[in-house]
């Protein structure tokens, strides 16, 4: 697979033209190109270049709806429930999350639950936003179902990714994971490969725990993180987005066979109003300080915190552009 | 191990004889008796009957004061600042999980930040608490290291535990998790019964996983939940409560040798002011009824939802008493 190097500015510029031809009002063009090419920059390719074909795909399917504008349906003190009207879903996130901030600057913690709204391509990126205004930051969204519940072997049980960030110095502290060990698109990318997954990330066809990707394929059993633990994690993530927002549940969304419609919930912490503020960056820079000296397990092991690799690659891509399979940049060219 | 029934009013009233011995104010005897009784009803006996000891020997050892209240640092908005000032942890946790709720009453969420506390014994219990009066509640509280980091060897992490609830009809779904795959005392009890662990619970010497527990106990590296996720969870739940209460770090901690003086923090939604909360017990049985009709692995497989055990215990124990070592019982009884 020849891949090619294409700047940030240069791809952000193709996906806001493509954006544009497709009817986005251009101010939301440039945002939703911005958020693309950010998370592409940022490392997360599957969230970024590789899926913009498949967002493409899904407003001409007509699931995204790439007018509308996420609604407030009501509020009550330091919560907001708001109606995504299925409009795209990194713009949606990303005025929720604003909306959870101004909230959190008021009543020191604000959430917003959100409904009917789609995929927010990377659950990080919001984290990051967040962290560097000065906020903690908290968010889920649920998903079409793609996971067993403990002990079965279908898959009612959504991926439900989920992000914790924090500012850390001029930087943040971003924590963004789902709940199977591997996502789908890392098991393609292996069996392409023809390469064992690090470590078990699923059932064979015999109940087995394996490392062999196209086993895990053929059974669509992805292994939830900590076992049950990941299972329970996942459900009562996907029962608290569904209820907070008045929204759909994975088990909605899989009806529909094709995962639009999603639910998820921001909660923002306005650090600024603590009373311990001028502390803060002492206390997260201790802690980070402590745990990259822990002894390692050996003399290749790097010790890193959560979002400290997003930021190695992005100034990589920055200097070097965006490494991005040669077929599929083709392909986006010509959308 | 022999093993004795104890009825839960036995048990109850043999706990607060106890504490008030140790100079516990009666109604405090009264309530902090409750918990670890009710603990140990509903099979947490690790935090409940037999952690009642260490309980008293924390006592006598000056890390937990037993006439301490938690104390107001500070308000802002929906969310206070307490200190603990190192009362007894599940008194604390109690006090200011009923403050989140209130909170949460008057703002729809609410949180409360306390540093300086001692061990919550269970998490689950105070998410069992909050449900049955109508809160969706999140909670975590921060520990003594005792988790590698990932790609280290030294302990810096700890396995903070974390509850999520919300109410079911007349019941809850509470989810209580730690960081590691299994606890110190599920690896020690294996190994006692020269089990093995029946998925990989930590590494060996040699830096590969392990079922085995002795192995695991042994080098003090206990598996994360979902590796690299869980580890960095549990850095996120340690800075979160670190940076909102004020109070100490796992590092700050660790350093103690000892555990006491934990960060905790406690997140009510009160459910009953949300625009769709007539619908609300709906969405979540529907949610319920279709994950528990997944087609099973085997005809043996249970599916089940989190908190259905612990009831279906309590009911077990309520009929036939609570099952303890009968060793353990005569030290406790001789406290």
């Amino acid at each position: 697979m020849e891949q090619i190097k294409i700047s940030y500015h240069e791809m952000k510029s193709v996906f806001k033209r493509v954006l544009l031809k497709y009817n986005f009002e251009s101010s939301k063009a440039e945002k939703c190109a911005e958020i693309f090419a950010t998370n592409s920059l940022e490392g997360v390719y599957s969230h970024g270049v590789y899926r913009f074909p498949r967002f493409i795909e899904y407003i001409q399917k007509g699931f995204i709806k790439v007018d509308a504008i996420p609604k407030l349906v009501s509020s009550s003190g330091a919560l907001e429930q708001w109606d995504g009207n299925l409009g795209p879903g990194p713009l949606n996130a990303e005025i929720c999350a604003e909306r959870a901030m101004a909230l959190a600057a008021k009543n020191t913690i604000g959430c917003v639950a959100l409904a009917n709204t789609n995929h927010w391509m990377r659950a990080g990126l919001y984290g990051w936003q967040a962290a560097k205004k000065g906020f903690a930051f908290l968010a889920w969204t649920n998903t079409i179902g793609n996971m067993p519940a403990w002990g079965a072997t279908e898959s009612k049980l959504g991926n439900n990714p989920m992000v914790f960030a924090i500012p850390f110095g001029e930087s943040a502290i971003v924590l963004d994971f789902a709940m199977t060990q591997f996502s789908y698109g890392k098991m393609e990318a292996a069996q392409l490969e023809n390469k064992q997954l690090p470590f078990a990330g699923g059932f064979n066809h015999k109940g087995e725990l394996t490392n062999n990707p196209e086993e895990i394929l053929q059974t669509g059993r992805a292994l939830p993180i900590g076992y049950w633990k990941g299972a329970g994690l996942s459900l009562l993530l996907d029962i608290f987005a569904a209820v907070l927002s008045a929204g759909q549940s994975t088990r909605e969304i899989s009806k529909q066979k094709e995962e639009f419609g999603v639910s998820q919930v921001f909660i923002a912490i306005n650090l600024k109003n603590l009373s311990n503020y001028p502390a803060i960056e002492k206390t997260i820079s201790d802690i980070i300080e402590d745990v990259k000296h822990s002894v390692p397990e050996n003399t290749n092991s790097r010790i890193r915190y959560p979002g400290e690799q997003a930021m190695h690659i992005r100034n990589i891509n920055l200097t070097s552009g965006i490494p991005v399979n040669k077929i599929v940049w083709g392909k986006i060219l010509s959308l």
